[in-house]
């Protein structure tokens, strides 16, 4: 029988020649990337993770997370080594109809998470870990495979954090220590000492190593296996291009692959032929079992109309009913759950609420996590504070994330806290991602159904909430399918269509109330579902209010509610004008700056006038 | 004489009764966030900084950031304390014509930058440290206040990496570990020694002290003076609401005023009367002198028409010649230099290109700093990894930063690497930013051109550039104003307008001729000045052509290009037809992307014939 050690070399040699070759064959990619990583790979894949070979979504699975998305062509070769993928589909890494991408995509069921953006893969990581010790008890371990240069991500530190507050001794990373960024070397060079103190700063166990050589690979993951209430970083010395002697250690090698045509019949002959012999037993899961979902239909909205309840208090209560409703339902905040309410759903079931502090990055990142591991999590912090995050948002849509955002603190009617606290851009944000949903509830009744939508929804949700206390004026068994709206004032004579949602729909009704009492009628539509919108209803308004909409929105003129209703009339010659935040918002109480900054019941009815 | 300690002890009290006084008139605030942080702001404001009291701006002044920007109330007492605003000014805070904001922005000029969004300030500091030691070689010091909980963002550990690599000796950093976050306490509580070791092991200073005993505090303060090589963290325990018994470390006080008006005089007798003894000296600044700006004009471009050369390489070139023509113009890059092209500015001035590293929002942060430090910096990245930093760049606006972004590798056509490294949602990103500029060159001489327009503006630009080579359409005297437009094709029988920029002029150059061979004839405009954007053209277009525009975008639907222009055409009821990216792209070769995604040539000449 062959020595293992042996075997995982010839793995690790056949992973380099595959990364090779793929690479060559598309025109680009980044093989000396993956070279530094072959023998760690190979330990990982042939040795020390625990799969079902056919099962790629198996729950009890060690998972695996290449932060260091570009060596994507690494992961595809240890899939074909490992018998999962054929060596013919590795090879059309790249091409448009290929699942097997220049980055990994979950197109590839395999890759379940996208890589590619530096600095996200431990979060998902955490994500995963705590899923697996504290929700669904499986012993299955995270291994993630980081870069040197990415360790530079502050998201990559927020996950450090995490993992060691939450004990995550299930959650593994490596980090391959090649010296070699994209542009230059990176700042900490072969400094194995420092990654290791910095690491073990934070309260993991750091192990260095040398990352070539199996004696110390194998034990330092044994000995992470071993560990019992640390998350353990294994800190690997290694070289860029590792195997091929002109490409070791060079400089300038980043994502290039060998184009030269006698170049890579020289690096394919230093590394010699594949090899074949080696069988390698792949090791099973055990055999945990998890917990079925249980769902059981959510109680309804409980209030008065009339009452002032913001709508985040209506978010709170929502969600504490969906915490009983749904057992797979979890929720993430970013210590603001005092504000966001999202405390409702931790007094309620803290067992699945995770506080993660103030690092959004990682917030988002964690969501992810559970979210593939078949969560449906809320994650909440103020709607400003998802810029923080937006990053990990977009990449969250590339690796289909059923993941539910929840912003609060829209809008210049958070009042005296400024604009730093804002959310002002967050409707452009969420609807330029790809798939996405985007809620904004009126009053806490649309609040608590739309809740409980975005959790029947597959796919990514954003729900937008504010601080103010504003009228209930949904009665409680009020339905808010995703693409509709409500028409709240209607009549034969409306001369013009008034379009709000969130405050400004109160802003709105006072407005129809002004301009009735001076004989001018319009119609008032809460378009609380900003994407996908109620074209139809729209263009329906249009055509009987003289063809002219005015729409209105606490959020900057951009991206936002106004451009989602032009986007959808645009084509019909609808005439459309905006009102919006017009400018820097400031200090200051919340009707003073909505009259201020041009979105009040008094400009609405100034614009009204001046265009009727 | 009275004794300094009594001196900065009696100014602590007065700053803790300012705290409470001011957030109790304004009905909120965060007096208690103020009172753990009195004693350390005495301690700088006081004694350690140097500053010209009647100069706000002055180019030798040390700087403070108070990075824990909910802090506000105490920030606006230090400058009452020293005179330099008045009692009665402070006491406006948070009202609607106050400059004295809830969390600062600079519009009270001492602020210099605006804080509030936790975890940036730290990065301002390393721009402002930077320009300090390596370009004004002034002796300035640069002053960092942070909360603990914000030590959990990751951006802060960015700073503290970048720091550490360019040895800013004059960075000092103090933390305020007082234990208590927004809704619970923080991860770390009082671990003082976990605090010092995780920063000391990124290769700062460290040292521990009791934040209420100046006998520890400045000693601290003159030996981080001392320090040569290293940044400095004084990691101070302390206790929010210190000063008043009811206060002290208890819970759920955060961001809540003293509402009760017994509470609040139980509060003011605890802390005593105002304290006007006590004289200080505020030391001054030494007078080095900053080097007068060198201007002189930039280079033309010097291309030939048909030549195939990427955007980005226009950028490289033009950003280069700026570098020769602008001694105030700095470059910061994340390790891509060599993908934006940034590296040119490099080869030319490495004295004032500025390496960052996988880390954006330190990128950004520090781009900051040295905005408001007085010069001007074009800060690059990929595209996609501008979302990284959007929060940055949202807070960036708040600050008026005179700060460029350049955003290279937009939509599909960067072809195989995949959708993780294409930016495709960055035209909503910062058309969304107030006041912002967004230019967008399809060819290397507009590029080289916008940048020079970007130099010249005051204020926030982005530039989007872009990763294949296409032909240089443009003669090098060509001029690209903001605002503008250039009309590409124009005939008095043009049946429908096609609006591009970046890539897709080229793929409308293409649809035109396909067009004009089958009889229709097409207006074709490149819109490179996506915001603002030249209505006056588009309306005139719109009126020649049918009144009909088609807007093609290398970008995903909302946000950008399409909606830009909807968003100034709409009132007048032009229709207006979209392509854009139409779902999440794949790796693929850019013009199968293109294709695929609804972008090219093909997909223009199909959408024209569909209306027309």
């Amino acid at each position: 029988m062959t020595n293992l050690k042996t075997v995982l070399m010839q793995k690790a040699n056949n992973l380099r020649i595959h990364s090779i070759a793929s690479t060559s064959k598309a025109g680009s990619g980044h093989p000396t990337t993956c070279m530094s990583a072959a023998d760690i790979v190979s330990a990982l894949f042939f040795h020390a993770m625990r799969y079902h070979p056919d099962e790629p979504h198996h729950p009890n699975n060690d998972r695996f997370i290449l932060s260091k998305g570009h060596a994507a062509p690494i992961l595809y070769a240890a899939y074909a080594e490992a018998g999962i993928i054929s060596h013919e589909d590795m090879m059309t890494l790249r091409e448009i109809d290929s699942i097997f991408e220049g980055h990994p995509t979950p197109r590839f069921a395999w890759a379940e998470v996208a890589t590619g953006s530096l600095g996200q893969g431990l979060s998902i990581g955490v994500g995963m870990a705590l899923n697996g010790k504290y929700l669904d008890k499986s012993d299955y371990r995270v291994y993630v495979l980081l870069g040197d240069g990415e360790t530079a991500e502050g998201g990559v530190w927020e996950a450090v954090e995490l993992a060691a507050h939450y004990k995550l001794n299930n959650l593994i990373g490596i980090v391959d220590v090649n010296g070699l960024g994209q542009s230059q070397r990176t700042m900490y060079e072969f400094d194995i000492d420092s990654y290791c103190r910095r690491f073990e700063a934070f309260g993991w166990n750091a192990i260095g190593i040398d990352g070539h050589n199996f004696d110390e690979i194998l034990p330092a993951i044994d000995k992470a296996k071993a560990s019992t209430d640390q998350p353990t970083m294994i800190v690997a010395k290694t070289f860029k291009g590792k195997g091929v002697s002109f490409l070791e250690n060079e400089d300038n090698w980043h994502g290039k692959p060998i184009a030269d045509e006698e170049q890579l019949e020289a690096a394919l002959k230093e590394l010699g032929p594949l090899s074949h012999n080696g069988e390698i037993q792949i090791e099973r899961p055990s055999d945990v079992a998890v917990a079925k979902p249980e769902i059981v239909e959510i109680a309804p909205p409980d209030y008065q109309i009339g009452e002032e309840i913001a709508s985040r208090s209506g978010y709170g209560a929502g969600l504490a009913k969906l915490s009983d409703a749904n057992s797979t339902v979890v929720a993430l905040d970013g210590d603001t759950k005092n504000s966001t309410y999202a405390e409702e759903f931790m007094k309620k079931h803290p067992e699945r609420y995770f506080e993660m502090f103030i690092a959004e990055q990682n917030l988002v990142g964690t969501g992810i996590g559970l979210a593939k591991r078949g969560k449906i999590p809320f994650v909440s912090t103020f709607a400003a504070f998802f810029a923080r995050a937006y990053d990990h948002i977009r990449m969250s849509a590339i690796s289909r994330a059923n993941i539910k955002y929840v912003g609060s603190h829209c809008g210049v009617s958070i009042g005296e806290d400024g604009p730093s606290q804002m959310g002002l851009e967050d409707l452009a944000m969420f609807r330029a991602i790809p798939e996405s949903v985007v809620l904004y509830p009126a009053d806490p009744v649309a609040a608590e159904r739309l809740v409980a939508e975005a959790a029947a929804h597959e796919g990514i949700v954003y729900i937008r909430t504010s601080r103010p206390k504003t009228p209930v004026i949904y009665s409680n068994d009020e339905r808010f399918p995703i693409g509709g709206c409500k028409v709240l004032r209607e009549s034969a004579s409306d001369q013009i269509t008034i379009i709000a949602a969130g405050v400004t729909v109160h802003e709105a009704l006072k407005a129809y109330d002004q301009l009735k009492a001076e004989g001018i009628s319009v119609r008032v539509i809460d378009l609380y579902s900003v994407k996908p919108v109620d074209t139809e209803t729209l263009l329906r308004a249009a055509a009987e209010t003289n063809n002219t909409l005015i729409t209105v929105e606490d959020h900057y003129p951009q991206g936002g509610l106004g451009e989602a209703v032009l986007s959808v009339v645009a084509s019909e010659g609808v005439k459309v004008h905006q009102l919006a935040v017009n400018g820097i918002p400031q200090s200051g109480k919340a009707d003073e700056l909505m009259d201020k900054f041009g979105i009040s019941a008094k400009c609405i009815v100034s614009k009204v006038k001046e265009i009727v």
